[in-house]
């Protein structure tokens, strides 16, 4: 069984040293989705001016949440950040709002943990918005789609999954 | 079309006056889930000791995570936790954890987004913790499940959804 | 000469100790203004969907800047905050922009700091998103314009000086 | 019209690539004044022994802001500091405290945003201490003057405006 | 043997539900040294104005110190602090210097950990400060020292141990 | 007597400007050890998996103080940390948890204070997880072990102290 950096021989956990590993550029890209009823969706699609603008507010949360990843999850390394993008695009057939993020670094570790948490923090925004129309909505499907730079060089979702 | 609080009737974002509200005991319970390959479990089932134990610091990320959600999501109003925990499960038939986190307060608002966040950053933190092995894990079904307190009184998830 | 409540009689800094004071209601609004180029502030007012929200993108950081306030300055208590607005209009004759930042409570100090934190964070980044087109632009007049609740009553700026 | 950066071509806000610009050193300088009656301005100059250091506690609160920058403002890239320094100087004239904030990193993004935070919590600060006196004090001018490094070179503000 | 509040019966760890406790009044006195050579500790006491006010940042950084213990200490319960004070004092018998923080809140649980908090966070500053003249000076006696509220009443450190 | 660097001439706090140094391989060892009674540390040494984990949740309390460090320390500069190991281990002659940091950084300052606060961070949260079982426990002889990189090279302490 391959072993997991995040714990020493003895089984415990440690911030894994990098000190090592060359800097190089990085980039990640994750996805998430959420679900939710059809009037819900309603909210967002019909007029960003008169409704408020859901949308923006979940893209500049995504955008923070990135930059308190570190902060966040307890063994990640902090990390200077280069970019982050995030795409928001409603979709009538999940119903729901599909969710992209995308980072890139200069570093000595990926960026993997800066990308999920940007899509899940713009997950959970959209649900804190919404959740006085419908409090059942779903959030879905998060994942690393694309990864790039570092000894393991590209990785891709398998999408076929 | 409902009313979304969290705007105004200019269509403005704005954190939404809550002084008025009776200050009751809330209590919010979310769940979600993170799906992996059988021999990505393995690291988690097979011997806290020896491996390094995933769930414990995962466990903790979501109980601090919770108490950070006012600084995540940008219109959550900052409350006075009373109590959070976090259960982990791992499942073969998934395979992979099931997590629910348990948030309580007094106070005039309730605390869906903290348990929200407590398991959204619960699954993160174990995706972090085995990346190294596999990087095509996914998080889903991040929802709320229970709720007490407050104006609306009791919400329960439609589990048949 | 009037005593500074954040001193000790040896003149050291501490947190005043606020727990005999009463629970009350409070309210607290500030104003600031920045001001800049006719053509720089025509990015704000000719159309927000294709230029990008400048407006948007700080009031939502006034916001969170109200809920980080006792993180910046060092003597403050934290807060339970009830309420932010924040109001953002364009004005030619400036030509800048007016911001004007709501902030309410329930507790034993008030919530001036939180108001004036809220109004320098929206002006700050209105200049941080518009600085690639101007670097001249000014922060003007930051300042208390009304308070409420607490043994002092109501204040009301002298709009006059 | 000239572009914004911190949006897309859709208008959409994101935190802008940096990674393919150069690692250089830069500075920024930003200023300050908060204004006040003469009676609060002879709390900070008359025995800072007795009174309490108001300008000390200022001072630092510049120096830590600073260092929460890319928190406070949604687009703003994190950076590793490598100097802050603050000038107060208590001016008759105004009457009141001159504030100038300076500012250094190697990096790929300026700091002026940092150099303006710095001076403009200083200026929170002083309010702050000296608010039990006079709830009637101004935060004024708080502006860029100078900024180097980077493709733009050398920036100084024309302070005949 | 006693039961450790903070894990649950599995021994999961858990922020402990303080929901059904009463809202007391409550405070707790911690202490705290930094022993140093006589020399590195005349840059305290030699003149304040010239060299630095070591003690002035110390204070600050334990005042502040205390708001972000609930952040630091994994299952401490967030609390609206009311009272921080940090007594520091230069002791040429140890040689070094002597702190005392005491803090009060009104609130479910107590705030030992935000008084132990500010103390060593103001011992470990007056290391940064001092540490270009010495790194061998050693923090030393960090405890409880006085607590009171809550259903265990007083507690006063036995001084002899 | 020497300067201390983080004032300037005129005794004036700064963050001291690094910008000069050179980016060198850093690595810093802190050491902390908190006594207690021999059945207190009993809720340790007997069963983690029955009484919980304390130096599990103490040892991911320490990894994130580490990252905590310059949003704690006022002159501390923000640094890129690739490493953070705690090492905690029971002393029945003690008795109590003897605790080892190591830090390690490429950067342009030391990690001395990141050290320091990742074993006084765990430190206290060994405090927090048995305090319902000792309130009298002391945290003892938090100091510099060893510093290696910058200008000054190695330092060891002088362990016969």
């Amino acid at each position: 069984m391959a072993d997991l950096t995040h714990f020493d021989e003895a089984g415990n956990a440690h911030m894994v040293d990098v000190s090592g590993k060359a800097v190089t550029d990085r980039l990640a890209v994750a996805e998430a989705a959420i679900k939710m009823q059809p009037e819900t969706l309603g909210h967002i699609t019909q007029g960003t001016a008169k409704k408020g603008d859901v949308l923006g507010v979940a893209r500049l949360a995504g955008i923070m949440g990135a930059k308190k990843t570190s902060d966040l999850i307890p063994l990640c390394h902090p990390l200077p950040i280069t970019k982050v993008t995030l795409d928001l695009t409603p979709d009538d057939t999940l119903p729901g709002v599909r969710i992209t993020a995308t980072v890139k670094t200069s570093g000595q570790t990926g960026v993997e943990m800066e990308a999920l948490t940007a899509a899940s923090t713009a997950a959970l925004t959209i649900y804190d918005m919404l959740k006085a129309s419908e409090k059942g909505m779903q959030i879905v499907n998060i994942q690393l789609v694309r990864k790039e730079g570092g000894k393991s060089g590209v990785y891709t979702a398998d999408k076929a999954r």
